[in-house]
């Protein structure tokens, strides 16, 4: 099992990074849109097991129709078409379930549809956002590492000096001191990679990327979290067989689709800093 | 109980209108408000009869935050706060539901907090849409009296002529019949009131106004049939208590929540047409 997945990350951690650094933004798009078609499928299936039914088509639809416009029109569109969208998808999401369950768990099945769509596509739609800014697939990248630093570390840390558990209720063996390690992990990296990737001259400073480090880093702990406790609750193991060895798509990309939207805002913040945070900070 | 409906209504429909027709936008706001305060905890008390638990911190905390920032900021705005609150809202709903229930239950409860942020303060954030638009106290009284025709059509013709029944299983009385008469009502009542509250020069013409009537009556009859699968769902006959003899807030404005959506984007469709589709018309 080992060796699979030893070859099995040899063959796709090449191909989605060289899709994300090297390739137009459009190919992100494509990427991610594929991962959001399995993700919104491994939590359907998952929510099949816990009695709940949303119902396929409205969430890949949606999601779709989601991704396709938050690419076209980005978050600062002045023509309000995203929200359009959105409650488009909600008045779709309540019809659609009227006239498939009437009162039948109505509410069960509905409530699961927007959850999937916000849980899955809404999260992951922030990866074509950061893409779409000024070097955004450095900036990507920049995010990977962090992520994958922290849980490397996080990993270790914990491993080794881990005593105190966090909650072994929803994941048993993540420890607050393999936590500290993440976190110092995390900060670490934000600050070499966005150094390395962005040069001396268009890197965000120590302070920035020591704060997009650290909360970038939290985020990417509460994903992994949420999906825990997504999992326990429908009682499965893997959110589903995506890559073999390596679970399903959503337990590989848990912390990377929570920390994304945390690391697009602070980087728009940083961009673009309301007038009185950047009396504050300059 | 029907001379308590009278007294009561004698009192509440002139009150709310008054406010409406006479007050500014932001009393409009903080009726508004009230009554999204009152439906959340009418849908919360509903779930937890039906053994699901949204958070009712969350629920009334988003909601005032969604409305507040939808009268400020319209749905035009350039800065896009109304996404930013949407996703913290999400993500302020995954982290309360992580922290409060950990994997038990964690996907119905989600779910349904967010079902119940959507379904209460989305759908009435609308009339605030609405009378923040020119003449806005006006084109609500038209929406309540197309609502208020079509219902009262729908009913006497269902009574009188009703024989075939659209969804028994949802809403039991509900006829074909009726809701035809329902559709002419709601039309004809479209014509004559913005014809009579717009004047002349300022209504939008017979065309718009049977297209506004017809789409908005049936917003209010899905309305309709989507509270009732709640409330079949959650097996409880009202929403709630709010008026002595008239059942719950919910019962009361199911029909219109849905339709004031369909009638502000109509409005702003007819004021601002894109362009293929102002081509075409004139």
């Amino acid at each position: 099992l080992f060796r699979t997945r030893l070859i099995i990350s040899i063959l796709w951690v090449p191909i989605i990074v060289a899709i994300i650094a090297f390739g137009e933004p459009i190919h992100t798009l494509a990427l991610v849109l594929l991962m959001v078609v399995v993700g919104v499928m491994e939590f359907n299936n998952m929510m099949v097991k816990r009695g709940i039914k949303p119902s396929e088509y409205v969430t890949i639809t949606a999601s779709i129709i989601l991704l396709i416009t938050i690419y076209l029109t980005g978050v600062h569109s002045d023509k309000g078409v995203i929200l359009y969208i959105l409650g488009f998808i909600f008045m779709l999401t309540v019809v659609w379930h009227l006239f498939r369950d009437g009162p039948r768990d109505f509410i069960g099945s509905s409530g699961a549809t927007i959850l999937c769509i916000f849980y899955v596509a809404w999260f992951f739609s922030h990866l074509v956002l950061i893409r779409n800014l000024e070097y955004g697939n450095r900036l990507l990248v920049v995010l990977f590492l962090i992520i994958w630093a922290s849980d490397v570390a996080a990993y270790g840390v914990g491993r080794f000096l881990g005593k105190h558990k966090i909650a072994p209720s929803v994941s048993p063996k993540k420890s607050w001191e393999g936590a500290l390690g993440g976190l110092l992990g995390g900060m670490w990296a934000s600050v070499g990679s966005f150094y390395f990737f962005m040069g001396a001259e268009r890197w965000p400073g120590l302070l920035w990327s020591l704060a997009i480090g650290s909360l970038v880093t939290v985020g990417g702990m509460f994903g992994d979290f949420i999906e825990s406790a997504i999992k326990r609750d429908a009682q499965v193991k893997d959110s589903g067989t995506f890559l073999p060895g390596h679970g399903g798509l959503l337990d590989r990309f848990d912390s990377i689709m929570v920390a994304a939207p945390i690391f697009f805002y602070l980087m728009l913040l940083y961009k673009h800093p309301p007038s009185w945070l950047a009396g504050l900070l300059y």
